[in-house]
């Protein structure tokens, strides 16, 4: 099957490598149709980050048709149309059933994403609970309305688990920084939520309009100190919740600054600088909660509904298409922000 | 008036200095009929901890009598038995509104904290709203209630904010890392609140038999990897919810440690380490909430009425007595673990 590797930094390839198998009695294999890049693929991309050279894409949100079975699985069937998610929750354990299988219990990676999608075919272990039946077939649905599903397999979902964590509630004002893909999936979520105020942080103007079209009541394009403070003049004070959509330590600076005591801070980027001033979150009761999306509690429970009602459009964040063949360029693209996010038809 | 005074590392004296004077329309002057020694008083007494030699007491919990009132104070007249809370929430903020008025946001110092209480008399502000009055005189209460009563100043607010932070609820398996009086406080919060297990760890005897008198279920002696060990064997699996109140990286990372994904982490030990390991918690959507406690919200919300109709009794922490004059002994005696809290009655 063809597949796409990471050669080294700033450069992807595609090329033909083993169909992958069904390993345990809760696998399943995917016939992939849409792919597409995250974020998250392009630390690498554009960094190295330590990934090995030649090695299998970490792409992980996928679109697809069941096309095999392990011999536990009881609630899907071949020609199932699916959405894979980046996660794999157990559904069992208790931190599943408190609706947190971003960060299963029972996995016994130190993650438990999922990695290669950007491929023709994928295994998808912990598959019974953790993978989501669309229902209907693929040629049912508009290409929209195809991509409005395919943010459920990670940013879509993330941005609403930013959200969940900072437990937005009717009547927050609320500051997302990030306007990346999963920030404009922040925008989505805390509208959902009933916020009164939603601001967000950036410099981009096809973001800042995608933002506002989806909820968005404020722009801030400063940073830093000078943002922070901008932030507090147009809300007339601090805000009740942040939503951190980067995973950098600025960023993260930048949402402890706008809140006021007691604040929420729901955080979702990949923490790439480790460290966080406990004082500075002590001194003002900040409440802070994140980490992998619990993908599948939140488009089982809300996201997959409020999609396919048309009440949110997430799909709008893929402003360029590719073919997996073209999968240098949607890196590309979206490394130079000439795409929000590149989305990838697979034949 | 006489005052403690914190002549350096190991000693403290009792001096005489000016006495305090309304300085602002919402300060009260209060005679100190009850103070003690804090957990965090020792820091500076054990270590320096930067403390100038020669200063003013850190005490920071009082039972008194209002002497004199400013000109602003409409709720609290002179003769009013109340508590003299650490912290000095103004009540109107946004923080302050929603439960978080240790952290108050318009308070102009860097902390909201009071200091000095280990004296004859003391300058409260922001006390229309921050101060706690108390029915009746203080003639009308046994020791044993104002020994309860005094704790609601600081600590046993301190404890239950931890379980608040936490937000432990019914049949939550909680885990106290800490057993000096904060962290018996956060045992007799865990259990008003449902808690179905409480594990306390302890390595003090006198502590240990404290705690399974108010609440605890189970004791574990271990510490680091094999004390988190030890309280998953006990569990059967991980904790829904960690309260620390040590404020050291140790103690925080053993409650990091117990935790199940989406586990609750509420922290009130004041940090003296500032940096938490930001990707552990993501890998396991760890929701941290801590600072300092909402004592003002939490002993007018709750803790008042459960202390004065018997349903707690937190004056237990308070195993020794000492008059104004043996504060050195006072401090001394609680450094060395002969008490787990020192009460001190000031004439």
């Amino acid at each position: 099957m063809k597949a796409a590797i990471f050669e080294h930094a700033g450069k992807m390839v595609v090329e033909d490598v083993a169909k992958p198998q069904i390993q345990a009695p809760d696998d399943v294999l995917i016939k992939v149709i849409r792919t597409c890049v995250c974020g998250s693929d392009l630390w690498s991309y554009k960094e190295g980050d330590h990934k090995q050279a030649h090695s299998m894409n970490d792409g992980h949100e996928a679109l697809g048709i069941i096309e095999e079975v392990g011999e536990g699985i009881t609630d899907l069937k071949v020609g199932d149309f699916v959405i894979a998610p980046f996660t794999h929750g157990c559904g069992q354990c208790a931190g599943c059933k408190d609706g947190f299988d971003g960060t299963c219990d029972n996995h016994p990676a130190p993650t438990n994403w999922g990695g290669g999608y950007q491929a023709q075919y994928i295994r998808f272990h912990y598959a019974n609970w953790a993978l989501i039946k669309v229902p209907g077939k693929p040629e049912d649905y508009s290409e929209e309305m195809m991509k409005s599903l395919l943010t459920l397999a990670d940013v879509m979902a993330t941005g609403y688990h930013a959200a969940f964590c900072a437990r937005v509630k009717k009547g927050d004002k609320v500051v997302v920084i990030g306007d990346g893909a999963v920030g404009q999936s922040a925008v989505i979520a805390a509208k959902m939520m009933g916020a009164s105020r939603i601001v967000l942080m950036s410099r981009h103007e096809d973001r800042q309009k995608l933002a506002l079209e989806s909820g968005a009541t404020d722009i801030v394009e400063e940073r830093g100190e000078e943002g922070i403070a901008k932030v507090r003049e147009i809300l007339g004070g601090p805000a009740d919740a942040a939503l951190e959509c980067v995973g950098k330590q600025a960023a993260f600076e930048q949402a402890v600054g706008v809140l006021r005591s007691g604040g929420r801070l729901g955080y979702v980027g990949v923490p790439h600088e480790d460290n966080l001033n406990l004082w500075e979150l002590f001194s003002h009761n900040i409440q802070v909660a994140g980490g992998s999306a619990s993908v599948t509690t939140h488009v089982k429970n809300v996201l997959l509904d409020a999609v396919l009602k048309g009440e949110i459009n997430p799909g709008r964040v893929f402003t360029q298409t590719y073919s997996l063949d073209e999968i240098d360029q949607a890196y590309k693209d979206m490394a130079d922000r000439k795409t929000i996010k590149s989305y990838v038809i697979v034949d």
